[in-house]
Order: C-alpha cells, then structure tokens, then sequence
C-alpha cells in the first residue's frame, strides 16, 4: 500500500477543535476532534475514594475509555452487551488515567476522585492520544470549579499534559497517524507529554518491522513538535471558560 | 414539588432537531435532540442474520441502547465496566426493537439484518421514545443505501414509526416529559405510533398514582398529537439527504 | 391459524385456581393456575432494605421471577447454568414489582423489604399476568404475618391489584389469552389494575398488526372485567387463610 | 442439640411419593416427595449430542440441578440473578449426571442426549438423593417414549438406579436424614445404589467427627436397604404409566 | 486396554517427595510432587474471617484449586480467561477445604482464616488427593508461623490429614492410581483420611462398573496403607523445617 | 526510602537460570529464573487458528499470563475465582504475544497457532519481561518440534527476542529492577528488543517523575546491554536441548 501522505505535511497535525461544556451535566467536558477522530471527554467529580485510599488525605483520579459501536468502519460489538471490556480498552483507560495522574498533586487534590471518561464516537486513528488531550482540558475544568466552589485552595495541577501518536510509514516520519497510516504500514509510538516537554509515558510497538534507537529519536522529536501545539489547543480552549 | 409546566404549552413538543449523517461510518445516522435530550441513532448494514433465522429468506431489524456515563445528572456507572447492561437497559432496547420491527416488511429486507444503535450522550426525560423517533431516521436511510445500491428492489418499509412520552403532572395531562416532569410526578405513558395513527405500543406506568381510563384516552390524544409532529420532523430531516 | 377460541366464552378467564400455603417455608406463598399456566410465588420479609433506602424509615417490595427449564413445550436453558437472566425476564421482573409497590405504602411498611419470587413451573401464555395475581396474595400474607406479629401496626396495603392479558385474535376481542391465542395471532395488551378499577400499568405490544384507538378501549373494558374476576379469586383464597 | 429421632425407626425411609407426569411437556416427568423434600424431575429428548461426541455413535445424558430462592427455610439467592451456579449446585448436577449414566448404554441410545432437570421447590435434607430417585423415573420415562416412537429398538437402560443419605446422629446410624438431622448433627454418607446392589456413588463427609470404617459398614448396609424401597416405588409408578 | 500395573506393586504409592518452603512469600508453602503429578500448595493467613463467621471467635480454613493450562497432556483452557472456574474445579476445591477444616479446631485458631492454594504444575492423576497431601504440610507450616509469633497460644490441628486415591483396574485392586489407570479402566475411590485411620470423607465412582461392598472393603484398606505412608513423609517434611 | 542498588552494579542482571523441558506435556517449556521472579513458560502447539485466520495460509502466536495467587508478598486474588481477568493481567498477555509474533514469520508457521502461557509462580518485579524472554525460549523449543517432526520446513522465527526493565531510581540509571527498585522509586521502562538489538516495543511510564529524552536515552543503552546478555542465555538454553 502507498501511505505516503499527501494532504498535510509529515511533521502537521491534523486539524484540531476542541469544544468546552460540551456535556453540561459533567463537572468538566469537552468534545475533541483531531481530524476525523471526534472524542466525548468528561470530568466527574466523586466525594469518595477507592478504598485502598480511605483516610489517606489524598486524592485519585481514574478513567473509563469505550467507543460507539458505530464509531468504527464497520460496526464493532458493543462491549456492555458482550458482558465485558475487551483487553485493548481496559489498556487504554489504565494509560488515560495513569498519563493524567502524572500531573496531579494527589495532596492538594483531598480526598476525593475525579472520575473521566472518554467516549469515541467517531474513530479515525489516535483515539487514545485525542482521549488523554481532550481528557486533560475535561479535568482542568473540573479542577477549576473545585477551586471556585472553595473545595480546595490549591491549583493540584502540575502542567499541562496532552499526547500524540507518531510513526514510521513507508520509511518516512509522521506526525498524527490517521487511521490508514495507522493501521496499513509500519510502526508507530504513542507519546504523553507535559507542556515542559517531559515524557509521562511512551509506547512504541513494532509488530510489523522493528525500528531502531535512531528512528525513535527522530519519532520523538516529532512528537514533541506536535504535543508543544496540542497544550496550544488545550489552553486556548480553557481560555474560553473563563 | 411543583410541576406545573411553565416554558411551553402542555401540548407542545420540546424543540426537536434532527441531524442526518451524524456519524459517517454508519449506514443510516442521526443526531436527535428533543430540548435537552441527545442521542445518536445509527444503523448498520448486516449481510448476516441470526441463527433462528437462517435460510428463512427474510431479515430482521434489531437494536441496542446506552448512555454514556456521564449523561446523566449524577453519573452512571458504566454498563460495559461493570459487565452487563441493566434491566433497563434491556428493556428499553427490546422496547426500540419491536417498534421498528412492526413497520419494516422483513421478506422485502430479505436475509439481512440491520442493526440499530441508540446512545443517549445527554439525558433529560424521554430518551427510549427519542430513540425511537431517531432510529426510524436511520433506518430509513439504511433502506435507502439498500435500495440505492440495488441490493433490494421495493422498499420494505411501511410507513413511519415515531414515540413521544405523555403524563400527568399535577393532575394536567402533558406531552413531552422531560425530566424533572417525569420523575417528580405522576404517571407517564409512552406511545410508539405509525404515520397513520396506529398505536405500536403503548406503556403506561403508574408506580405512584393509577390512571383511569378516562386519563388515558386524554394521554393518547395528546401522544397522537405529538407523533404527528415528529413524524413531520423525521420526513423533513429524510427530505434533505436525497 | 385458525385462532377462533372454541372452549370458552370470547370474554371468559381460563379455570382459576389458587392455592395457599404451598410453599411453608416462605411468608406467604401460593401456587396459582391459570388454564395450564402455572406459577408458584412466594413472599419473603427481609428486615433489610436495599442501601438506596437506608434510613429513609420506609420499606420496599422487589420481584424475581424465573421459569423452569421443562416449563416450555420445548426446554429453555436455564438461566443460571446461562450465566444471566434474560431480558425478558429482567422486564416481566421490574414490571411485577412496580405493580404491587404501586399498592404499597412504604411508610406504613417500614424499614424492610418483602421479596416476592414467582417462578413459572408450567407455561401456557399469561405467565407475567398470573405471577402479579399471585404474588399479590403472597404479598398480602406475608403482610398479615408482619401485623398478627405485631411488626407493624398499620395495613400497608391499600387495595387489591391483579393482572390479565387481553388481545385481537383474528379480530376477535379475547380476554386471558393461552400461548396459542397469544403467540400465533395478532396483538396483545397485559393490564395491570386495582380491585378500584385504576389501571397501574398497561403495556400493549402489537408487533403484527397495529391497534385502532377503538380496539385498545374495547380490550382494556375486557380486562377490567377480567381482573374484577381475578381480586375474587384473590379474597377467597386469602379468606381461608384466617 | 438431642437428633434422636422419634417419628420413625432409624432404618426407615421418609414417606415416599412419586408422581409421574408432573409437568407434561416434558418427554418424562415426576414430583418426588420425600417427607418435606419435594423435586420436580424432567428429562427431554434433545437430538444433538455435545460437541464431544459428534459422529460418534453414542448418545449423553446430563443433568442440571436448582432450588427455588423460597425452597428453603431462609430465602436463598437465586443463582440465575447471581449470575452463576453455586459450587454446591455444580457438584450436585455432576453427581446426578454420572449415576445416571452409569445405568445407560450409551450406544443403545444412539446420537442424542437426554436432558435432566431437578428443580427443588420444597428442601427438607436428601435434595441431591431425592432428584436422583426421581430423574431415574423421568429418565425411564424418556425412553420408553423413545422406544414407543420406534427411534430406538432396545432398552439403552441396564437396571434402575436410586439414591438415599445415611448418617451417624447421636452415634445412632439413621436412614435418610431430614434437614435437621443432616446439619445439626454428625457424618453424612449419600449412596447411589442400582437395583441389583451394586454401588455407583458413594460420598461420605465428616466435617464434623470423622468415622471409622465399621461405621461405614453399617451405614452402607441401612443405604442398601432404603435403596431397595425406593426401586420398588420408582417401579410402582412406572407401572401407572403403561 | 491393558492396564495391569508393572512398574509397582499394586499396594505401592508412587515416588512421594514434599519440598518445604516452595514459595517463601506464602506463610507455609510445599512442592508436592506424587510421581509424574506436582502441586504447588501454599498457606496464607488472613487476619479477616468470611462475613458469615464476624464476631464468632472462631477461625475459618478454605481452598482454591487450580491448573496451569499445560499442566495436562492436551492444553486445557485457562479458568481466568474463561471467567469462571469449572464445575471440577469448584468440586475439588470444596473437597481439599473440607478435609483440612476436619482436623482444625476453629476455636483455637482463632478468629482469622487460613487461605489454601493448590495449584496443579503437572497432572499425572490424582491431583486433588495430593492437594490434600500436600497442602496439610502447608498449613501445619502456617499454623507454626502463628504459634511462634504468638498469635495463638495453643495447636489449633487435632491430627494429621492425608489423601490418597484406589482403584480397581482390570480386576485388581490398585493404591495411587497414576492418570492411564485412572481414565482408561474401571472404579476409582478418593479417601481422605486423618493419621489416626479414621475416614473424613470417601468418594468413590464407578461411572463404567459398579463396585460390590467387598470390593469397596478392600479399596478401603488399600487406601489407609496409603496414607499412613503419606502422613510420614509430611511428617518428615514438616521436620526438616524446626 | 533509599533504593540504592548494593548487592550488583548499575548495569548487572540478577542471577539468571534458564530451565527447558520444565513441563513435559507442553510442546516447549522453560522454567524462568531472573533473580527472585520465576516464571514458567510453555507453548503448545495448536492445528487450528483463530476464526478471522481461518484459510488465510498463515499461523499464529497468541499468549496468556498468568500469577498464582501466592505468588506475591501479599496473597492476590485468583482470577478464575473473580471470573475475569485484571486490565494488568490482560495488558501484559497482550505485550508478549505481540513481541513474539514480531519475530515470527506467519506464512513459515503454516495454518496453525502456537499458545504461550506464562505463569509467574513468585514474583519479584520484571514478570513481564521474564515471560517474554522465557516465553521465546518455549516457542523456539516448538518450533523446533514442527521442523523435525517435518510438519514445517523451514523455520519461521527470524531471530531472537528477549526483554528487560530498566528504570532511573533515586537518580541512577538502573538495569533489571527487581520489586522494591520498581515500586518505592521513580520511572521505568520495559524494552523489547531482538537479537540484532533492533527495537520491538517500548513502554516508559513515569507515573511519579517524568524522564527526559536524555535520560530515555541512556535506558535503552542499559537495556540493550542487557538483552544482549539474556540473548546468550535463551541460546545457552536451547543449546542443551539438541
């Protein structure tokens, strides 16, 4: 297959909206859209701890990831019918929601969760990336309305964090793999990132061909390049909540 | 509590919006807005049909329903998390079924199924008959992709199918419930009704205070009222794909 | 089909038989047939409630309903060798509880539950009907129990509920349908009524042949003919229980 | 506790009552009651055969086994609602099956398998021996049906198979103990004997105080001659039936 | 099929050997290898008692069982991937927690539980009887652990418990029957027994021959020579460990 | 806490031992020891391949994980008995399925699978890598298998693969972290690579200290360097085996 891109460039993003208070009776929320990847992404405050946290002083946050059967290509079965999350989802929420306590102060968060979810309902590649960069936004406003309900009187954010899939598609980098460059050719990295540049978490899989040290640094400057716009959109976006 | 309706008559709908082609991937899809009620109703194409069907040379319409998690004022536990969708749940579906299965000819569908999906993504009241008057949409515009491509030759569809919710609050018959009406009151029916008038399915439930009959033929009127004009929406919204 | 009813009158109930005290070790139980539908329910007091209602000082009724495997002309799997109730069950369920908590007033129940389990040991259509005409008299056993206890001092209960199915059977206006007459023909309607004449739930389904207005006036008239019948039987049965 | 018992000799038998076609849709059927135990077997003729034994000439027979939530003195959950089959009930079904099996010439069935349910309506002790009891007479049943309908030419069944519990109370061997004498008390041995004497089963639990091997010699005698009683009333109510 | 034992006596057990201190996380823990079958059985105590046993001053001893998937000549399905634990499985696991419960004094132990696991490596036959073998000597080791840290004042274990399989194959008699004996011929009989010689609990099955009183007498004897061997190779286990 | 490494420098491995043919019914297995972590890995060979590969002339490679229950210091949970598998469980099955697929040449292997299983019987950090590295030593023994029982002809597996964590703890570069390293301190990454040092897949998380790409850098060093080195004892491994 030919996967050379031809409508952006390789180190572009694609275009990227992100609309605040999209589900109003959500603490915090946002709809995503990177390109034709649309994401429902969502903040929950809980005034409950998981258990292995009770009278611990500290805060928690987790996160839930599911997709509309209808989100995909061709229809894919709806998980609460087959009676369980597949083992790519529940990957995919442990990764949302360890990348998002990265850059909370569990201390300054009290005890209390707050519950995100990220709902897919349209799919076009870097669904999970677009969760943790849509997610962030649905926290920080949850986190803000905290503060100005008095809940808490420090900010328990550290930085921003957002996250972008890069890879290797017919010998070339690429930035913001879309589903056919995703799934058609070689190998891709998903990178969390703060707005400082930090890696929070990288994973790279090479089922098909392996790739070397050399490759991965190129692949991780890109990512950097795109993550360092992504914090761009998400602080425009919050911009407009206040 | 007072209930009494203040923003819009008691026999007004509450503004309805119906938008084609919400998520592309689908054969037939809508996003439906009766005031601040959301769902996405999709169908999706299935050359196959269920074993009990097999070889019988005719097809079969089946649906499933969810809510995101945060949908809801207080969020829902979500149904794929904890590993089985709620009587509810299923009752609803069943419900969004048998509704379009009683308009659709399933000899002239022939042996295919069409799968429909009902995802609530904002809940205030009246989600299964917003489902219902979605769902036609969608299926029409399934048929129509069947038709189009050829694959059937007369339109297995009877006529138009829609749902509306009635109730009495305060002792005044309404249409339309949304939330606070529906659950902070009195009783409630809801009404899945033809084009032509004819009663699919009615579902009067009166946990608190028993209707009589007389209560009920004012509940019908007010329902066939309400059908009639969300019939005109679904027409309206089918008129602009073609 | 030939559906025409041969045996009884078109407005006639199948033989009604009820039989208290079947089984001893719960509350109140009692073995109703209904033609060749039969079902045992069974009222079981629980000084529990379930935690949405703890300290609310008000009490709860709550239905499970099952069917033998041999129940059905041909055997059904058994639920829980299946792992899950099934929809329809979850649904024949929800809707014997609404129907007797909708005769119950839970201040005067107190901060308890009574649990009633109707589990169908012969099945020949009605079985949902036949469990609520049934479980009422459970109910209201294990309710006398609670007040010659002196557990309560108040009767919770405040009148008679009961149910039947009605139907268009090759146009004919049916009362009480067997599985012939309701699985075979055209539409049916189960109500749910007090010995009053209110109705608390009615749930038409014609997944054949719509219903006119007309037709739905004429078979809810049948019903309520049918279920003055069926609170007889109820009071005679519970008459040779004191 | 005193678990001397003074209703009846310690070598008798509970009054035994078998009632055959119990339920009728079943290819065979009875409600055993012994004393306040009461079981509904069936057996159903199914023309498949597990996956296992596809073309192998052979036919199966299993079992399935359950309790109404009301059967005993404290309501108990129902398995279907808890979405699986206790490990007692596993262990009892398996029970049922082998001691059924272990009288029937699989290749005489030929290539189907026979179904069998034990529903508990009523539990007083002996539930596992009393749906063995009976099954066999349902089972019986089931392939006279067999024979009589000319699918089989010989007899698959090599001689009739019952079972009953033994146990040591108050350091007096008694035959077939009720609930209180079975839970109150000592060790428990429940014995599948075929009618010839031959034993197929033989389970024997002290969690309570071990026994000795005299002890079980006794015990296995009093078991051979409940056996035999119970053969002969299985018999009397399979002469009813031709 | 052949099955006439050369390679040991009829009377022989196979090659017994127990490995103390398996694995050092568990509070007592064994390799129990019994010829070609291995377990892995360990202790774990467990500050908490089961809900049913809260405030009783009295302890609890349960079991889980298991099998690696190539533990067997054919790979088995893994139980967790499954999701749930077959009925042989639950049967097993039921058998090994009876067993050890009958030579435990509960209110010696204290109100805590000891946790069992037994966990098939390698399956040649027999596994569950020496899960019982084996898993003795992990909780006598556990039961050590709580002497001498204090936690209780007094040996909680009345006498030593052991498991051993017979058989009859081919006509003879065997102890410690290996997987071919085992599957390929006639009757088998678990017996577990404390070293005093007397019988907690006996299972014997004859799915293809019955067995006569004699010949289950002489399984019996076979069966106590057995075990009084096994208790002193737990003996001398549990020697090395002081 | 002080993380410190003192008993191996910096860039060392634990004490490594390869142990094949640890199961015999398995068509390859090993026992893994990396200092404290074992593991045992199987692959068994499977003519069959899963649905979406059926007549697609290509193989397979699919792998399940595994811990015992008492694997680890405080006693886990046992999956079957919770009837699912934990997101973790499922995460790392996935991983070591996907990295031996990486070297596996699907059109050599033929229409049939192979199944890995890992089951961590102790577990002191890196269980995952320790599957993956054990887990290509039983998939090479299998291979093997095929190619001399001549049901392949030429081998599939194109090189080597083995894994390894690495980790910055209290600001030192670390090679192979056992438990405490890995869980009092700061970040790690798990590295899959192949022989020829070329990079399968990477997975870094920094749920306390985000890393830099210079400190990635230096992680990948150490691991390569370490891979080399299990590269060498996998080779050892299968050496013994010819």
């Amino acid at each position: 297959m030919n996967c050379i891109r031809t409508t952006r460039a390789a180190d572009s993003l694609r275009d990227i909206k992100i609309t605040p208070d999209f589900l109003p009776h959500a603490d915090g929320s946002v709809l995503i859209e990177c390109g034709n990847t649309k994401v429902i992404c969502t903040a929950s405050i809980d005034e409950n701890v998981p258990p292995f946290l009770r009278g611990k002083e500290q805060g928690w946050v987790t996160a839930e990831y599911g997709m509309l059967p209808a989100s995909t290509a061709s229809r894919m079965r709806r998980e609460a019918a087959a009676g369980k999350q597949s083992g790519r989802t529940q990957e995919i929420q442990r990764l949302i929601g360890r990348s998002l306590r990265a850059v909370v102060d569990m201390k300054k968060l009290g005890e209390r969760q707050i519950l995100i979810d990220c709902d897919v309902i349209q799919a076009d590649g870097g669904t999970r990336t677009a969760s943790i960069t849509g997610a962030f936004v649905a926290l920080q406003m949850a986190v803000d309305k905290l503060l100005s309900d008095g809940l808490i009187s420090e900010n328990p954010i550290t930085e921003a964090v957002a996250a972008v899939s890069v890879g290797v598609v017919g010998g070339v980098p690429l930035l913001d793999l879309d589903y056919p460059e995703d799934s058609g050719c070689d190998s891709d990295v998903n990178i969390v990132m703060t707005a400082s540049g930090k890696i929070i978490e990288i994973q790279g899989t090479a089922e098909g061909a392996p790739f070397s040290l050399d490759e991965l640094g190129k692949l991780i400057a890109l990512g950097q390049k795109g993550i360092a716009e992504l914090v761009q959109h998400q602080q425009k976006a919050l911009a407009t909540q206040q």
